[in-house]
């Protein structure tokens, strides 16, 4: 191993402590009054009573999960795989920490300091949660490679992708489950029913909303990008630990030896994501510099910048090792093709886009609807072509090993990715604690624009976790066929026109359509749960809904109902998830299992592009006719009424059904990598 | 070639003359009074003068494709292509002039002789169609392989599967717009805007509404399941042409040479087509006996009869060929799924699902869309499950030709299904004919019930050609493997682990998508043109809306339209279509192609599948609320409003994207198979 690989846990210990410090000065800003303080303090409990119970439902499918890795596979993975999990939950947790302080500080400061301070609160609290996940990672897969450091071994790392994924899976479906049943169900019957605003204080259900904004979009995004981190990582290791024959000889320059190259192909993955996090860092250090200027400038500069430098020394990096320099290529695409991805996804949901569905609601919901869904389907086509584009590039230069080390290019700066990611909902939940706690439209106005920009940012950001995903799941499915071949002396040939392949192609299609079912339907369940209960409490205690003084929603059954119900309705999803690659892999074995992976990474990336940017393009054309954009419309009239059904429509879409894909194409192949062994 | 595969051409002129006789049959039937012909020409010159302007458009198309294929492939190649299409557009023509004499008869039938006449009228105009579809199949591929009976020559058959797919693209993307624009466009203006009920003669829509029944659901289907017929009958030819190996004296019985197992193996394909066609008359003929039972009960056991009598003739058939067996259970499973798929689309589109919608309806819009897509997706798994029950049996009993059996087993009996399915807009134009001419509640409630029933009987035609199209895409993709394995002498190995295979899943997968994109976002653009052209008649012509005596809508120019706006808008998806596969093949080579091919044809059959299902589910949602199924909801509530909006969000779904996708994957792989030489 290289010595950036093995100094690469020492550096995650660094990037924590940087978090650790970035908590403290967030933790330190002013608070706001006691109204402010007792709202945050509502949000940063229910989210913290949604991330307990959810880990203990999860302890248990840990540890069983732990013994049957641990009686089948091996102890080892079995280690990993708890290590792997931990992880995730630590990164959650801080950054759910965070994420709820910084909140109402960003309300404060929208106050007190204007709108730059604002931004930096904001930003600051996602990158405890963006250095969190980067660090926790190179931590994590450092120190498990550092003692499992030679191709025989290695295998047992791949267990710390698969408890990544686990949590991550469960992370988001349940987490997505929480947030729009909390948001739909607090719509539909304070804004549709009753007619009061958004963020009112007299709506039970909206401290559950801005909980939901903090564990679908601070933790479940975090667990998401975490584990692509992760297996992107050790998916790259495990195809350099198997690299072979003429692909072996190819990658390396004529000066080194064989050892030498292997042992460079199996630091590279680290090192990568070691400069990726050191880049990151220089991001997220120069916002303090660039807050001086417009909001969406700073965040954007800020992640080119990061992008140059890793960039820059990736080039060195590739230089030194013995490595062709091809290889660097490799890593340029992935980290180009993700920057493509967000900037593809944001005009879907941005400008011509936005104005045909907005003009659509002109003629009712339904042409809403169509047309929504029509440039859904269409913005899948560039996304796509991107990431054959990387896969091209990438495995030109360098084959398989190519496709793995370019999905660490691109996932290698997620620190700061990540930041401007989880930077939406804080802004989000500043916006909505200013309008609870009444602090006039000066401050709206500041928290408005930093949660329209945090909607451009999570459009962005979701395009990168879908790219992000495809790369990972790819890589996964080489080191997966790579494993099989190692166990069995023999190529594993995943040929199409093996009628078991076809099998598991088709039914691997499937599950991505039957997940995205079950959660979206899961949504419906939960907040007609949510509908019930705000209507009785609006029903039963006196004066709530005229705004008495003396009475109080009771918030905290609202928060209850939706922990209850996500974490009710993640299961099924979940554990489909976990399954079926091992009922596909034993029953009509690896061929099939493979075929399954294929068929369920493409409709999954498919899916996930169509439903994140119809839901985003549905959110934005409602937007813009609030906006008055849209000649003739503004808020109440009938475009607007058809707009907001399209919304609706998209929440579960965006925000429950589409990130759930990422994660469960990559956990099915990161399942079948470690079940792989018994597959020979 | 057995003695059945040299009689199947004069096999298919009988059924040609039985489908005359019926022609003639119905065209005796009295046409009713002087209001009822004029509608009925109306509506028959509007569907001859679609079909001539979009053949005149193919017959370019046809002239250029030919020309490619003469200089490029073979003269043979582009003869057999103009034959495919020919064959075609003759199907189409017949079945459009019995569905269009048939409709007027039906609803005459119905005033004077009651509902059993009226179902039997419907039906056999619909089973004019049928026999054509089957009929021409048998003449035209019998000829051909009578005059290419070797394995040498017998590719140049593939032209034809490439001529009929080409058609049908066309014919199915050009008439689901039509019939969805004029849908639409009506209803928008009729009904929402001027408050008049459907299929008033005041609409100026409502002829071109009604033409586009027949265009779209009579012309479209019956191209679909032609080329559908036809490319199953071609595929498993050319896989019994080219096995060789192990797989080859796997299939014989010890007792048979090898010449005569190959030649067996070959005629086998046209023989099943053959007993199916009998079958389908048998069928056809019970439907006299069957008649004064309920319609339902007497299509399903027509249905049901006409398969039994087919497995029973196979079983005889394999029996006699020298071929093993088990081939029987490749035609049974093919057989009994395609039932198996049409019931479970039933399913989705009635019972519970349908309660489920419709009760969502009651709190809005936005849930009734979200449950009618959650069922969509959820109404994938069960029918792709049974495709890949069929895969593994039909591959279990014999390999790759087995797949290629099963799919003619589903297809052999296509001339009772076909006639079910041509039957539900015969009865659909009944009733607007119906309540156009006037002719009171009492007709009106038998051609409603013929129509309702029409309505399950379309939603299990849609699930059956979505099977079918499957089950064919993969014949045709198994032979398109080997053929380019003959060309080139060695194995075409599409491993998944190729980066280039990878890239053509990815590029595969999207284009079911970004045709579905385009094909919904023309229905919008054509309605788009019918509600100007309806609100001007409305504005300009005095009187029109008030229904005064003199006044009269301009119905021709709303048909040319509709007419002129599908043709321009079927151009893109059906170049896309063709064109794709071609540069992919050239451009990543033949391996490229073939990932391509999978990964359509896998979201190609799950969108299918989706689309159909929440198409049906949200009408029948509409319906259920209208007839008052659900307690508390009626026409006009607010319910049925939120219903009305899935209903027209179903519409471009279930009737425009969905049926394109079934050509879409067949004709990809069927131009696939013709270049293949062109790709060693």
């Amino acid at each position: 191993m290289g010595v950036l690989a093995y100094l690469s846990p020492y550096l995650g210990f660094m990037g924590l402590g940087v978090a650790f410090l970035t908590y403290l000065a967030v933790q330190n800003r002013p608070d706001g009054d006691e109204k402010m303080q007792e709202i945050g303090g509502y949000i940063y409990e229910g989210g913290m009573a949604f991330l307990k119970r959810e880990y203990r439902i999860l302890a248990i499918f840990i540890v069983v999960v732990f013994l049957l890795l641990a009686w089948k596979v091996a102890w080892q993975t079995g280690v990993a795989f708890v290590s792997g999990g931990l992880c995730s939950v630590l990164a959650g947790l801080f950054g759910m920490q965070a994420a709820t302080k910084a909140n109402v500080r960003t309300s404060q400061a929208a106050k007190d300091q204007g709108e730059g301070e604002a931004l930096l609160i904001a930003f600051d609290g996602g990158a405890v949660m963006g250095l969190s996940v980067a660090s926790l990672g190179l931590i994590g897969v450092g120190i498990f490679l550092g003692i499992f450091n030679d191709p025989e071994t290695s295998k047992y790392v791949n267990g710390f992708a698969m408890g990544a994924s686990s949590i991550a899976l469960f992370a988001r479906v349940g987490g997505g489950i929480y947030t729009k049943a909390a948001d739909v169900g607090s719509d539909l019957v304070g804004k549709i029913e009753a007619g009061i605003p958004e963020d009112d204080p007299r709506n039970p259900g909206v401290i559950a909303d801005n909980v939901g904004d903090n564990v679908g979009d601070v933790a479940g995004m975090g667990a998401d990008l975490f584990e692509s981190y992760v297996g992107a990582i050790i998916a790259a290791i495990a195809i350099g630990a198997t690299v072979s024959g003429s692909a072996f000889t190819d990658l390396g320059q004529s000066k080194v030896t064989a050892s030498s190259l292997r042992s460079s192909l199996m630091a590279l993955p680290l090192d990568v994501a070691a400069i990726g996090l050191i880049a990151s860092l220089m991001g997220i250090g120069s916002m303090r510099a660039l807050k001086t200027i417009s909001p969406q400038l700073a965040l954007r500069y800020a992640t080119y910048l990061a992008a140059v430098a890793f960039l820059f020394f990736a080039l060195i990096l590739v230089w030194g090792l013995g490595i062709v320099h091809a290889v660097f290529w490799a890593v340029a695409s992935g980290c180009i093709v993700g920057i493509g991805i967000g900037r593809i996804t944001e005009y879907y949901t941005s400008a011509a886009p936005v104005n045909r569905v907005a003009h659509a609601s002109q003629t009712g919901a339904a042409t809403n609807i169509i047309s929504g869904l029509a440039v859904g389907l269409e913005s899948c086509v560039l996304p796509v072509l991107a990431i054959c584009l990387a896969i091209f590039i990438a495995s030109y230069a360098a084959g398989l090993y190519g496709i793995g080390i370019a999905g660490i290019g691109m996932l290698a700066t997620v620190g700061i990715t990540m930041s401007v990611d989880a930077y939406g909902p804080i802004a989000d939940n500043a916006g909505g604690i200013s309008e609870m706690a009444g602090l006039g439209p000066e401050v709206r106005k500041i928290t408005d624009g930093l949660d329209s920009l945090g909607n451009t940012t999570a459009a962005i950001g979701k395009g990168f976790a879908i790219g992000s995903a495809a790369l990972t799941a790819l890589a996964l499915f080489s080191a997966f066929t790579q494993a099989v071949e190692q166990g069995r002396g023999t190529p594993l040939q995943i040929v199409v026109t093996n009628p078991y392949v076809v099998i598991g192609l088709f039914v691997g299609g499937t599950i991505p359509f039957f997940i995205a079912a079950l959660t979206m339907t899961a949504v419906g369940r939960a907040a007609g749960l949510m509908v019930e209960e705000i209507r009785r409490q609006f029903r039963e205690i006196p004066g709530l809904l005229e705004g008495l003084a003396g009475a109080r929603p009771e918030t905290a059954r609202c928060v209850d109902i939706c922990t209850a119900a996500a974490l009710r309705e993640m299961i099924v999803p979940g554990l489909t998830a976990v399954v079926a690659p091992v009922l596909m892999g034993y029953v009509l074995g690896a061929e099939a299992l493979g075929g399954m992976l294929a068929g369920a990474t493409v409709t999954g990336v498919l899916l996930a592009l169509m439903t994140a940017n119809a839901g985003g393009v549905w959110d934005n054309a409602k937007k813009a006719i609030e906006k008055e954009e849209i000649p003739g419309e503004k808020k109440g009239t009938e475009a607007h009424k058809a707009a907001v059904v399209g919304d609706t429509v998209g929440d579960p879409f965006k925000d429950t059904a589409g990130p759930s894909m990422n994660i469960l194409i990559k956990l099915m192949s990161v399942v079948a990598l470690v079940i792989a062994p018994l597959l020979v």
